[in-house]
């Protein structure tokens, strides 16, 4: 029986994601899972944190969960991670920029807190060297010492330059990451300042100190 | 039968110490738990250091230190406790000198550097509230939010008195506690850096700013 030809008809729509958008969807909820978890653990402490509010607050069930993250360690190490890239990124991006070492390092500076007052960048302030698997600590504490290296860089750079007070490079970048770490410890998201009044301040404490002096004062006048 | 009258002898010593002497006793061997307790804290980290490490560098069994002792939340609690203490104590000390604000403040600064390059104090800025056992977290941040106060109230009274910058004082003190907190982190009992120098460079820096002013170039040649 001869058969009637007919064109090949369009494959029809299948019901299922192709793979890469699957991919991007799994590295999307992934992405949520560990947004979510950060806050949380910055709202409540790491340990008060269970899989199952992370769970609660995405609207799934815990099972759910295991499909993108293996445990609430690799969560923490994760968010931590992040929040070290940021910077590591922020601060690179600034550098490639150029410029004075100054300007560089004030730029820098606006970035951290940028950074320290997101959810990854305050894990990475509010979790504890201690509170981190001893296996991945050194991972995380050598992405640490690279930043604090760039801002110490800095700091001699602006010293040579003649941009800043001379003194120890490493003690003043100290103290320049100390107050600025410290905004993670006590920026509430919505509180009582932005995130630029914030970085308005405290530039302005660093950069020209805490005291009055009576020269300046009178020029003001 | 007549007794023959003696008369009464002394006492013969005791081979046991008396009930103040045993006290006291017990006393300098809790306090000797905590101080080692907190330095390997610091070296190790909380949670890496067992009550069989610190039993081990006071020469004597884990039983004896459950005398001294109930558990390592315990001991870690009372170590933060202590720093905390010692902090409030040296603010108090240094505002009931009295004086201008601008020079208590200087003063208490040097107190808290040299509290927190101790090892109580280390522990205090180590350790993360998250670490801290629930039910006492509360009489702790109680401890930190009054040291925070006193060195907003410095400041607020620094500014008034026309010593120190016009600006926020919540911020102006964050920015303060921030850069001598973290001296807590980095320091290394041995280290680099006496406390006196870190004192010296910290205070200058927060003090005058980290910016070179040409104006103030110009007077110094």
């Amino acid at each position: 029986m001869p058969k009637k030809e007919t064109p090949p008809a369009a494959p029809s729509p299948s019901p299922w994601a192709s793979a890469s958008a699957r991919k991007q969807q799994r590295e999307t909820k992934r992405n949520a899972v560990l947004s979510t978890a950060a806050q949380l653990f910055n709202e409540k402490g790491f340990h008060a944190t269970s899989l199952d509010d992370i769970a609660a607050r995405l609207n799934v069930s815990k099972p759910t969960l295991y499909y993108y993250v293996k445990n609430k360690d690799e969560i923490l190490i994760e968010c931590v991670r992040r929040g070290l890239e940021m910077m590591h990124q922020g601060i690179e991006e600034t550098r490639a920029a150029g410029g004075q070492a100054i300007d560089q390092l004030l730029a820098c500076m606006r970035v951290y807190i940028r950074i320290v007052t997101q959810d990854f960048g305050m894990c990475v302030i509010r979790i504890s060297d201690d509170e981190l698997p001893p296996e991945r600590r050194k991972e995380l504490r050598r992405l640490k010492s690279g930043i604090d290296l760039e801002f110490r860089r800095l700091v001699a750079a602006g010293i040579a330059e003649g941009s800043l007070k001379a003194g120890d490079p490493k003690m003043i970048a100290f103290v320049i990451a100390g107050a600025l770490s410290w905004i993670g410890r006590w920026y509430q998201p919505g509180g009582e300042f932005s995130t630029e009044e914030i970085a308005t301040q405290c530039l302005a404490t660093l950069q020209n100190g805490i005291l009055q002096r009576p020269a300046t004062a009178k020029r003001k006048r």
